[in-house]
């Protein structure tokens, strides 16, 4: 019974589907048909004209989206636990050709308007001093926090006073609107973001990310990027198929909806234990390693945060049988 | 009737089964059961030890393969019409962090050891001219013409006495094997090649090409470097999956043969307008611009090369009515 | 008696006390009192508002330009012989971040509007293929010829058409500039030159060469790259106070003048020799190997070019005795 | 009165007379006649065989020391007040196409081994963190602190254990010599280090910097990264001649006393608002802005550190006088 990370999920049966459906001969890179609905599905999806492009990784969505935004001797606001600073290797800096991330605390892996203000003000205006030049943040957060429209919103009015671009990691953006139910509008592109990383790949797709472009003029030079950085599949019809597969009928927020009442189950199950609310499908828990080894020979799997402490995550396609039974091996330890 | 490019056929059956097979709950990345069994299989096939890393494209698997093998600093001598130098966006730039392409010429686009010679000899050595660190051939070529194992092996031996890495880009590796029958132990690491591109997707692959490494001390680096790049991908069983079908009674052979009966069939027909001898799967022919339209009317469709020529190129594929119709048609011209 | 280069002439005596004068306390950087003149002093020059940075190499200053004026993703049309492509070292595509040199060819090194306009065509616009994003020249040039400005200017319209930013390598426009007695603005931003490499370390100054920028709007950017490249320097009074000297009374133009009289001693005495006409301080000869010897054991020093082939230049403190004695040894070969 | 920087004093008189005196035709580049003596000089100064090339910068001699110790998707160990992170606009990941600074803390910028071996045990030992691959120092630290040569060798030791390069800035080392009487092998090459930026330019110098290295086999990879960077001076005989002129005698030491004496002078008169001792020839002092106020009215310059913070600056020509008055006004305060 694994609850160690959605991204090793199946993928959802629609997807495989689309993916064989797929399986024909047609234009190469993104000149496919399917490829070319990508725009206009997202379009639809936000309520303004967007480019959209697949990619296969989120670092590979991230990173593009920095290299874009933020010049080679510029700064990246981001959270001391972002998954561009901790979890892609440094492709942040291979990507850009050498930004810095400058690194900012928050409970919860979650920034504000003024950590944002304050990392800013810290930094001397001159030449000997990286200047901060894009804010990226991570919804729902590594702790599985989520953003509120609004507070989205808070950070987008800074660092359009700031200067900064702005950058959204939505790994998990289904599982935050899943439980918010907010407009992907409103937490995206009215809120000021200029560049979203929108995750599949955790949430019932195979392997293929997107990457959303609010400001369409970037698109020319994220598409040179792509090809630049090995990014451009052959076959990119496969991927394309597999995103509107997702977005038919809502899938992507169905399969999000399952995740977090997964999620839902066992933070009610370990109210006492819990380290951050759980709002997204992810549970961090205060866990001593005795019974942290207890939970793994009654045969459950999962990662051990830091001493004391272990993260669980939860998928679309999580086994209720695996979940309750989770749920009251925690409430017995 | 398409003969624009190999790379936008179909999957072959057994490469989306093997892709449906594996799509079940596994350990991410390439830490899943499927990935586990690369090295060996790829070892075995080689008949050596190699460390074997599956990534998305070409571009990666020849870029990721170059930066381990080129220093920033250094130039990377490859022929003006390689693939790294004309089609991938200035990746190896990219990857390598500015190393230079130093272009050599030959018909065909096959570097001699006299060429390499003479370019090598041609640069002064100091700090003020890019010294030359790496090779890298194309084998088949672009233009469809194989590299016999001794001529790799000539070219092996001249980059060991210049202190040269030696990269092949093998995207149609298995159309060069099946037209010589010859080993490919011979034709890559016996004949002095450190690290190999080695195309799937060409091949009835659906996305997973492959970087083999004989100079098995720079995995850890390159696997590194992948993750880096973004190539390092949550669902690897499904890369791994593909190719280890693609291996499986040597279906990459068979799916080679194929594509490449279906050139000869057409050199044949187009003996008198040959621009190279057809080795592999591609045909560049002499055609008028008034006869390649008359080829296009007719429901043939394929890339204007240059003014007064066409390339064709054949897949596993290719279906025989479709091939014999074409052979006919340049036949009639 | 040397003739190999120019660049390791001595500093002229004005800026030599220059400097000496400029060393007392002052601010750092490039926060001192001479430094602050630059942009003035220039811009009088030059005829229209520039700024104007101290750098202490042509290959800082024309990649400093260069990362300025192409995205790492864009190619660089230049001469196959440039300066850029064939002795820095491959510092473009460090300073660039991996953007790529496209070699053009033409007579003496020198480009037109026909070669130019080619090579575009030749790209694929396509994202595969890299984009031409800039075009460098350099004047005079490595042959010692001289860019007039109608020559500039019709290159400066052709890369507005295609959407070209412009520089000039001018390490030595001294040299042009005193050979043709055209203005300084008409040679450069009046031709549409965006960015300007002012050699003066070639033309008696001690180790400072200035970027020019026309684009005024760069020279933010540009301070930021200068920095991360290491190339503020802490004293850099010692910088300014010597290309203010060499501006004063003209002595960076009266410089050029003697180097170019004493060229034109050379090449009276070689007429049916010369490999290119003689317009700057540049001189190419046909001279068999010995000859050549022989021209050595007189005493001369100089650069083996090509076989048969030598390279001489003259420099602003060249003496007129040495002079005389090199146009006599070579009349008597 | 100045106590702002010590970057921005006089070159000492005989640093000029080398120049001045080194201005004559020599070869370029760095094959003239003084630059041939520099690592016989800081081979003999050092007791045992090192590499030694000029630059104009430390922020040069700090990241081309990087780049050759740290590969682009390595990680460096600094601390967070370090040069490298605070004041060299990002410098290092240019350098080094990416790498990651890795922030530690310290008290007076100082490193220990135990925070060393803290920062690296809690990187994940995989390929999605990135892995710690060199350690830099700076002596004396941004604080005035001094390393003493059993506290490098401690660091030393560390790092050999955990395979980490070691790299020293030592902007100000000659100040730490001054400070501790020990001996430059015990502090740098026989504790451990493997390339040491040696700062001349703020001790006396004008605008050479030294990068020693003490792992001789880098210096080609050095050199031509030296180039590639624009760092190669063509009238490089006035780089070597000053440093040789620093050497002569020892004037360097002597500088740096003469600096350090100074400091103490004004410690003893602040020894009640010291935020660090005074090891070297920085003070940084507790002053309130209402006292930093009259200072600045009666005539002394210096640099504002943090509220209620100012720090202190003392040259090798520090004039006696303005130090007495200097140490007299603080006392008074």
């Amino acid at each position: 019974m694994r609850f160690v990370s959605d991204n090793a999920a199946a993928a959802h049966p629609k997807v495989i589907e689309a993916i064989v459906e797929s399986n024909r001969l047609d234009t190469a890179y993104d000149g496919d048909s399917y490829s070319a609905q990508l725009d206009a599905a997202f379009s639809a999806l936000f309520g303004t004209e967007v480019k959209a492009l697949w990619v296969t990784t989120g670092t590979a969505a991230n990173c593009l989206a920095l290299a874009a935004l933020c010049p080679p001797y510029g700064g990246i606001l981001c959270h001391r636990d972002a998954h561009i600073e901790v979890d892609e290797a440094g492709a942040p800096g291979f990507f850009t050709g050498g930004a810095k991330l400058i690194l900012l605390d928050g409970p919860g892996a979650k920034l504000t308007p003024e950590t944002v203000a304050e990392a800013c003000d810290a930094i001397r205006d001159d030449v000997h001093q990286v200047q901060p030049r894009t804010l990226s943040v991570t919804n729902a957060t590594e702790y599985g926090l989520v953003y509120r429209a609004a507070e989205v919103a808070a950070l987008g009015e800074l660092g359009k006073q700031r200067a900064l671009a702005f950058h959204m990691d939505g790994a998990r953006l289904a599982n935050a609107l899943a439980s918010t139910g907010e407009s992907i509008a409103d937490v995206t592109w009215r809120a000021g973001v200029d560049a979203l990383s929108f995750g599949f790949v955790k949430n019932g797709g195979l392997n293929a990310e997107m990457l959303i472009l609010f400001r369409t003029e970037l698109a020319d030079e994220v598409a040179v990027r792509r090809k630049r950085a090995g990014h451009l599949l052959s076959k990119g019809r496969m991927m394309a198929a597999q995103v509107l597969a997702m977005l038919k009928d809502n899938l992507w927020l169905d399969n999000a909806r399952a995740a977090n009442a997964a999620a839902q189950v066992i933070a009610r199950a370990a109210s006492d234990r819990l380290l951050y609310p759980v709002e997204a499908n992810e549970i961090f828990l205060r866990v001593s390693s005795e019974e942290s080894a207890r939970l793994r020979s009654a045969g459950f799997d999962f990662y051990d945060w830091r001493p004391g402490e272990i993260r669980l995550v939860t998928s679309w396609d999580q086994q209720a049988e695996a979940v309750d039974r989770l749920a009251s091996a925690i409430a017995a330890l």
